[in-house]
């Protein structure tokens, strides 16, 4: 890695040294400097990344150390591979074969690995460390390729990535799953689920990613109005998403009560699906639409499609990335097609509409290289899943046996258990003022500790 | 809502497409779009609002989920209502009788909504999510007309909303809480408290509503030397309250050992009081000294206040909002009524003066209209709260009995408590061992998890 | 506190109310306030010092509490003190012989107060309030002195703080630590310690931190490329310092398995010392080289190091704060040095290189000062250290005696703990229904909670 960067990254003029002689010749001040349009938002999408993902997954009573801390390595290693991939695809400088990177290639980087991150969710738990670094680097790979084709070749537009990074990475982490598929996951079924406070945690997560996301999909938008009206767009349909999850989980359940797992991912569905359409004209009302329909498509995937998927399909999704990814990300991409083809010169203004679609189409063709795109980044996800699948099916990276899944005892240096100790001495204790020493077993609970 | 933003919500024209062609007419660059000055705190108060609110209430041992999950529902359900309220009475553009809405707005409507988050806080663990949603209608609209009435009838200043959010908001919830009496309360006195985890979880809450206050004071200030200053002043605030709280809950405590409960929420309360006259000339010394009487009365408030108002006066105010908003609030409108009527044109300059406060008025006029500001706000508080507690009396809103209340069981589906498996599988081995079978119901515990 | 405010403290040009005539004066824009340029990074700055800082150190199964509350305490305390003092040295106006304070001051209190939250990890647990306000108050003078003379006696360069914050906070705390060795701290082996959710918390502290670090080390740098430039190095130097910690963590346990404590830790290393060199042209892969070599010296300090130096040195580092701060802020001290040395205008560009390397010194020679620089840090956190260690050795600050060290139960009201309940309860149940009377006692636990 260090060679690579060595070989081909540099500094770009806005983050190298010569930036004073740039800026004058472009008649620049610091400020028009693109990391002062930028920074605040990368890092958001970085605490979304890290801390969003990470504790998302902590859901798992015993599998919160695998959850927050490989979430870390991978992204970590995938922002480096990432670098380099989307910077020869997207920032080779032809004069010199060097890549030029400043903030807004970090933040792609940081979408990038965001990608090979919702996949993880569909894994998670039932691979190695080992197994997870290979589908980085392959998830990376594939997703720059699949980017400069969806981005540069097909000149789709696809500002909060729904369609490349969300359709993407969930087909990818369910076809991988899908190829490693196992059939005697029931072994570790006591283990896969969540205990009181590891639910609260993963609101941590839930709750980052909720309030960052504007920052998401606005992030490399067009300076001015373009990630103004990305932020507002998101935000409302998040918030409209909120309202309609809650209403679903609370209707669906026999019990009428409130299910965690749908409050902790389908409030986040409605940010994925708004992503293709955020710098558009959407109109407010057509953001509490989406976010509406996302909320009650992704609840209702919760209730009956997951098992649904894991029965029939034999896709075991462990943290339900089709309802959250995969498919509010196909939405987006089909409602950025229809805002794109019914955009006009009307709503956006001639300079509007030349700024947000760079190129010289109408708008229904547009919308339909919006459609391509979508079915490249489906089939990328699919296709891609399957190869990698097959490659992590090999008996080569130390997996865990059915049996230890969702476990973090395999992979960690997990601390004894000793919340117990204080009332247990007491009530030690008590037994003993008792005389009744029917039980000294407790003592040996205590010593250990 | 869908309907209602479809008929009347756009975008402004900063966050609209037609921006290029706003920005030349103006003669403006990208950067001088409102987003490039705001969006950063906006972010930052949206932190508060969902993670900094939510985590403060979860300090209950098993109220967790409601805290963070209710706060997440009807602040979401709260900033879209406060779009429209807000919008009808600030943004209405009367050309075409639309609301014009950009990021100013969204920071509007999450500070409209904390208004009812903070009157959650008085109710929380007492109160059903549907209450609470019609909780946050009335609060919603009662907020924007009071602050239609302040800040565009008096021309009150109130950029950190001491009065209109704080004093507005905790008056508004102790009102409610006092209507809402349960007599019997003490029947689930056992729930009413704290576990060693949820008071850490808890002050994950306190520091973002800590770190991020300068934001939240500062947000809608003037750009330049308002926003930089209202963040100076808070931040030195703040910094005093947490001395005094530290010092003041050590000493008046009989164990001389800190109480949790004030480091969770008085360290909070000189923002609050400050928050009308960040924007002001305060002057640092100014800052410290609110901040160290604020620390003083929300500590003390604690120790000998909540006790005395749930004795006497029958207001069961379960997170002390009291203490924490009601009366720094208060404070902080006074203190904002002083620095106004001390105003001068010596210290502000010619130009900052009129700047700041925009109408033509005398600076000791200006301190009156403060105060009168300040008694709006206590009004609506009290008026709207018992009128809210009234309808919320109703016996049709599906609220918990006492012995049920701040226990998650009973709206969330609530994983079943495993922690305790390791020990007891541990426990009961050994006990097997000693072919001791005297207490064969420990198997039970394992069997259901 | 207020008496010296009072007598010293007021508002620079830029967050003063005549703003708006410094403005026209200067021919700015309002966006030109250095607010704009710098608030961002504060805010991610004092989100390290509350949150990350805090939670970083809530590793400890009962001293969470301290850690976190302790913390906030001596942060609060420190940058207000840290304002005065770094005011007297700094941005005293020799004019009116007042300091003038604005956003960048704010960001350095926040560093100044870095360097003492550094110290209190090695005394973590075994310190008394007073006494870490003690340390506080000698250590942010000991800091602003060192700060003056590295900066502005020897003009070296150190945006990150390598030198200045962590080598002189570590050595400091590691010097405290020794003069406060106690030989008897086997007795609270017990509580040294971590539980499970305890690490999930401590996770927060890191993930912010790593985060962050970009801001941390471009937030007082130049205007433009210098902010850009350091924030991508940092961020390159600690994506590599993971992947590095990681390997060293799993290969070198005898078990394969990963250690939370290098993870925690050790990830972190690589921002630190990336610091003196952010803003220069360290180039990426130079970036990636620190990080890894930090990864590694980090993490086997953890496994060789911190034993070593308990045993044969009479350092008890509770937090090991020599491998993630002292440590790396010397190897930082020393790359920036190299840096410096090498920095030739072909790569800075001639006004480059004058803008960052203010005085008129070639190359070598400043390379020099930054040498003598990091001696002086060194020197000011060792004598410093034995000084203020020596002070806090009196008899007179009420710490705590060995076997009560990392215990909240000496400082704060800490909530009976009753996670155990609800399981008790049933099994207690149980027993009733089996007409077994065998363990009554269970009645206990139950009833006093």
């Amino acid at each position: 890695m260090i060679i690579l960067f060595g070989v081909f990254v540099r500094y770009n003029p806005e983050s190298g040294a010569h930036w004073p002689e740039y800026r004058r010749m472009k008649n620049f001040t610091d400020l028009e400097n693109d990391f002062y349009f930028r920074y605040p938002s990368f890092q958001d999408v970085h605490v979304m990344i890290f801390v969003g993902f990470g504790f998302l997954m902590t859901f798992l009573k015993r599998y919160s150390f695998g959850a927050v801390g490989f979430n870390f390595l991978i992204a970590a290693f995938g922002i480096q591979w990432a670098l380099l991939m989307q910077g020869w695809f997207h920032s080779l400088d032809y004069n010199d074969g060097k890549i030029k990177i400043g903030v807004e290639n970090l933040i792609n980087a940081d979408f990038c690995v965001a990608g090979c991150l919702i996949a993880y969710g569909a894994v998670l738990g039932k691979v190695s460390p080992v197994q997870l670094l290979v589908l980085t680097l392959f998830g990376v790979t594939l997703f720059a390729v699949e980017e400069f084709i969806i981005i540069s070749v097909l000149h789709a537009k696809d500002a909060g990535g729904s369609m490349v990074i969300h359709a993407f990475g969930g087909y990818y982490g369910l076809s991988i799953s899908w190829v490693l598929y196992r059939p005697n996951l029931g072994k570790s079924k006591h283990m896969n689920g969540s205990v009181y406070h590891s639910d609260v945690f993963a609101m941590i997560g839930t709750l980052f990613l909720w309030m960052f996301w504007p920052s998401f999909n606005s992030a490399i938008c067009n300076h001015g109005d373009g990630q103004h009206r990305a932020a507002i767009n998101t935000y409302l349909s998040l918030a409209s998403t909120v309202l309609t999850t809650y209403a679903i989980s609370s209707l669906w359940e026999k019990t009428g009560k409130l299910d965690m797992v749908h409050i902790q991912n389908s409030t986040l569905a409605g940010g994925v699906a708004v992503g293709t359409a955020a710098e558009f004209m959407l109109m407010p009302y057509g953001s509490l639409i989406v976010g509406f329909f996302c909320g009650l498509i992704s609840t209702l995937g919760y209730i009956y499609f997951t098992p649904f998927l894991e029965k029939h399909l034999k896709i075991q999704d462990t943290c339900g990335i089709h309802n959250l990814h995969a498919l509010p990300g196909a939405l987006g991409g089909v409602v950025g097609a229809i805002t794109a083809a019914a955009a006009s010169t009307t709503v956006y203004g001639e300079e509007g509409f030349r700024g947000i679609f760079d190129f010289n189409r109408v708008a229904p063709v547009q919308g339909g290289y919006q459609a391509a795109a979508l079915c490249v980044a489906i089939v990328f996800g699919i296709g891609g899943g399957i190869f990698v699948g097959c490659i992590l099916k090999l008996p080569i990276w130390g997996d865990v046996a059915d049996e230890n899944c969702f476990d973090d005892e395999f992979y960690w240096e997990v601390p004894e258990e000793e919340e117990i100790v204080a009332p247990v001495l007491e009530y030690n204790n008590h037994m003993m003022m008792n005389k009744n020493s029917a039980i000294p077993a407790t003592n040996y609970a205590v010593e250990r500790s």
